[in-house]
């Protein structure tokens, strides 16, 4: 079964709000088999409501709108849905009940707005909205399906879990659809594609596979589609098995699991804690850590060492190092790494040490010059990377070069 | 002028990716007056793409498009491109070389598929591309323009920045339009637009009034459009003044400034250096004031203490306030701020813990509990913030809070 998301919104259009509603719709679809074929987002105005509408039953088995629904005037989706199937409108009691007792709870007037939200589109069957005030609207079309729900993340996807999702799977018998997600990081998309380049070109026509490239990770995809879901399980699964079996030093994970909680559970396993000593990176790789909960069972801390102080008082860097070979280089970075497992207490550490930029860059250091260095109380491992003038992207490519440089320095001890 | 953006991915569509570029793309459109009338995502495949162009050239006089340009086969926008404008592809020399210098620079051999990435429309102007391989595709088409773009979002962004959006204000001639922006932090939308009513409900027709908030900020923008430019800017030039007169308590700032620039100009301007003690917040404010280029000139680093034994070797928190009071306590983040300048040797300092969730609350100190402290070494002043389950939005929150804390303790001492 093919579906068109319709969000309705003039706040996404100016970029206020950042459409989330349908990736999600996307991922839970995915799961009964059915195929996103396009997202379109338009405006909370007739016109383009109205060919959006077209467009997508003309598209697709399946519509599902999102917005447009509520209590103030610029949400005119219902009139249009109305106009649509040329059907009048008709005031709804059970939505009004529902409504003023919601409202009752809250100590909340009713107020005429809302009853105008209580009536409907004659041909609509009304699924209840436990989460808010407008219910959403199931519409047939001939063999095809036409869904409207509210914009509110939370209500919409209440009422895709308790009253679409179950109503489509019972409408639409769908050909299953099965996937397999493979984490790397560490090299491009160009030179993962090459290593297993014979195998994707022998792939036969029901299965994909896609690159989906970030700064130094590669995400790749394998999509399925068939009959027979246990055949195309198997298959993948093995299919699966040859890929990694081909870039198996970069594989990190799979599934969308991030660097840092990968890291985050071989630390587990091994029983190991961790701190970061961070210069250049500056908490950068200690916030990416701290964001999965959880991490306190092997993240202890981080010293932040922006101004050379900190990195001698608090890392015991010293001074000679920093007259020598400056802060960025090889054996301050080093010296941060022995600093952040004696000053932290901690088993590992990472440290790091650069030149972000835009500024700042010598001849002989560039903007872009960073150390970066891992290691345990008797080896400290090193690298210098090159990147660009990109300040974002710098402190971004860091952290991930840096997550995986500890993870691949754990396992090979 | 409209817009009509498409991005293109099978990533978007099945939900794995949030389409973040198209927000941003209408933020930008909206600052040189252009209206993005539609946002279409369609998959990797040709038809779609193809039935995308068309229709995006039907709708609007711009179609901006990203995502689908990189070294694998999954990539076949290019082609698709080709044929709708009905020319062939020629090998784009200058292009190439830039590539080979890139790969040089990180020793890396340029392989076949980068070659083919090499290969543009006969009819495309190459915009190059200074953060990544694939450039940007710039074509008329009567009176329209389509460009083509890679879907990596700081790729984009640079060459909307620097290639694309300069371009369409040189084309696309259009009614001046002028902005200005007041950045609050410290109150919600509904307060600002109560304390601005009257003034809001005077404005003239040519003038509007947007509010859009964000976690614990909210932007305020006027925009003018008509013939005469001098008069536009005279008008908002006085308008600004009286808003800020009504909500001065709010505002920290003009034109996107965000909240850590807006400390580190104060910092500088009183000579003051700072430091952080970060238990919940993991190191995400010391990354914040770091991301800013220029900020070693008074951010000096921080402690990340999400350990407790962090907390007491390196800034001197004492056992028992742990013991009697626990690490989230307003008593541990006064100790934390002093142990900051004590250690890291700075003039003022913040501090945080709390329960960023969604698991690790009690009856007594829910998830979303989080004490913060900001001080120097005579004055230290505590808040204690509720906030929600979610642990991203806890840490973003309490990472805005805290620099606005920061902020007004510095300016009213």
């Amino acid at each position: 079964m093919k579906v068109h998301i319709i969000t309705v919104g003039d706040e996404i259009l100016i970029g206020q709000t950042i459409d989330t509603n349908s990736a999600w719709m996307g991922q839970q679809l995915n799961l009964i088999g059915a195929e996103v074929v396009e997202i379109t987002t338009v405006a909370d105005e007739y016109h383009s409501i109205l060919s959006g509408i077209k467009k997508g039953l003309e598209n697709a088995d399946i519509v599902l709108t999102t917005g447009g629904l509520g209590p103030t005037k610029d949400d005119i989706t219902k009139k249009t849905i109305a106009d649509f199937f040329e059907e009048g409108m008709t005031f709804h009691e059970e939505t009004f009940r529902r409504l003023s007792k919601l409202f009752a709870k809250f100590g909340i007037n009713v107020l005429e707005a809302h009853k105008e939200q209580c009536f409907m589109p004659n041909n609509a069957t009304i699924i209840n909205n436990d989460m808010g005030t407008a219910p959403g609207m199931w519409f047939e079309h001939g063999k095809k399906v036409m869904v409207s729900m509210p914009g509110v993340p939370y209500e919409m996807k209440w009422l895709m879990e308790n009253g679409v999702i179950p109503r489509l799977k019972e409408k639409f018998t769908s050909q299953p659809i099965v996937h397999r997600t493979i984490m790397t990081a560490g090299t491009g998309e160009s030179r993962l594609a090459k290593e297993i380049e014979d195998l994707e070109e022998n792939l036969p026509d029901y299965i994909k596979l896609a690159f989906l490239p970030s700064l130094g990770t590669v995400k790749l995809r394998l999509t399925a589609r068939g009959d027979d879901e246990a055949k195309l399980n198997e298959e993948l699964e093995v299919l699966k098995a040859q890929f990694i079996e081909r870039i198996d030093k970069y594989v990190y994970g799979f599934d969308d699991e991030k660097l840092e909680e990968a890291l985050g559970k071989i630390l587990k396993e091994k029983g190991l804690t961790l701190g970061t000593a961070e210069s250049c990176t500056g908490g950068y790789i200690a916030h990416r850590l701290t964001s999965i909960s959880g991490s306190s069972a092997y993240f202890w801390g981080s010293v932040v060492s922006y101004d050379n102080s900190v990195k001698m008082n608090s890392l015991n860097v010293k001074t000679a190092t920093l007259e020598t070979h400056g802060a960025v280089s090889e054996q301050t970075v080093k010296e941060m790494v022995a600093g952040a497992i004696s000053s932290l207490g901690v088993d590992v550490a990472i440290a790091t040490s650069g030149i972000m930029g835009p500024t700042g860059g010598t001849d002989e250091k560039p903007v872009g010059t960073i150390w970066v260095a891992v290691g345990n109380k008797s080896e400290v491992k090193t690298h210098m990377l090159s990147l660009t003038k990109s300040r974002s992207k710098n402190i971004e490519y860091t952290g991930n070069f840096a997550l995986n440089f500890l993870r691949k320095f754990i396992l090979e001890q």
